[in-house]
């Protein structure tokens, strides 16, 4: 087998999700691809690498020491969401419903895997609150065993400043999920949390 | 959005299977990485795409004018398995049973997708059976209709070389594969060929 098609298939198969067969695929697809396109997709993903920053403010990636959302004056600077990761934020971007600031921490507390509070930008985002500035902060965490425990470490965190009012996101039934298919808890938590119709 | 993560995703987007989101935990996984490692990714693929060549003798994928099989004297010469692609050639070789030498078609024909005979690699085939030296040619090709099209068009072509024989790999049910799940038209065939135990 060829030495660089090899190289090539092996470097594919580094990416997650991605098999032997998948990467043979890819690098197969790329034979198709004009010589120029494929030199502009592996420049790209190098530049990526090597330039990309995280907002020295809030976390999130950036091409500059602080994202355009921390340094967009027209975005509410009181309220804060708090993430896992650059990927919610995005998420929540695209909604375009939402004009505060963001604080990104790096994951969740995980015991299991050794990341501890030290390893996500926790201590960051109790500074910005002491600041005073902060009226609010909405953790928008996972509602997994791990993202509980960071939610309440944070909780318990920001209980100092009760000027600052603490909020999670809505839990209830997706719009569009069909309830046959919804776990127990989510539907304990959308009929205990319902609402009058108005 | 990072305009270094934007141009990122849009390059991984384009990989066939890859959408945004799988593009986004990719994008995302190369952070996990070190620079050198990423840098070391993309150099690969795109040296890849820019050094590879196709073996003037038998159309297989390789770093030199004259892939490592066709050059390489220990195999035999007089036997040539005809496949469609260099994954289906390297299949083969993965089995370590074949000693013979191959040929490449690079496809198969396809009226439906515009691809006839002058686009694969057959007279090119046809000329190394002219030249004498060839035993036997196996056509390796799947059985889809277009595959069945293709192995009658170049049974045909070698017609006028009767000294030569040609063959068509086994079919019939694989190993490990549960009668129960295996199509008819396999089942038929595997039936009509049945071998007396020995």
């Amino acid at each position: 087998m060829s030495k660089l098609l090899q190289e090539a298939v092996a470097e594919f198969a580094k990416l997650p999700g991605v098999g032997r067969r998948t990467a043979l695929r890819l690098a197969m697809h790329l034979l198709k691809m004009d010589e120029a396109a494929v030199e502009q997709m592996t420049s790209s993903i190098a530049r990526f690498r090597k330039n990309i920053r995280y907002c020295e403010s809030c976390n999130n990636l950036s091409d500059e020491a602080v994202c355009p959302i921390c340094s967009n004056p027209e975005r509410d600077h009181s309220t804060i969401c708090v993430v896992e990761q650059v990927g919610d934020l995005m998420s929540i971007e695209n909604t375009h419903q939402y004009r505060g600031q963001y604080h990104v921490l790096g994951g969740v507390i995980s015991p299991m895997q050794g990341i501890g509070p030290s390893d996500l930008k926790i201590d960051m985002l109790v500074e910005k609150v002491a600041s005073g500035s902060v009226k609010e902060v909405i953790l928008a965490i996972s509602t997994s065993v791990e993202g509980e425990t960071t939610l309440f470490y944070i909780m318990n965190r920001l209980k100092q400043y009760p000027e600052v009012k603490v909020t999670t996101i809505a839990r209830g039934i997706g719009f569009g999920d069909e309830l046959e298919y919804v776990d127990e808890l989510t539907i304990t938590h959308a009929l205990m949390n319902r609402r009058e119709v108005e």
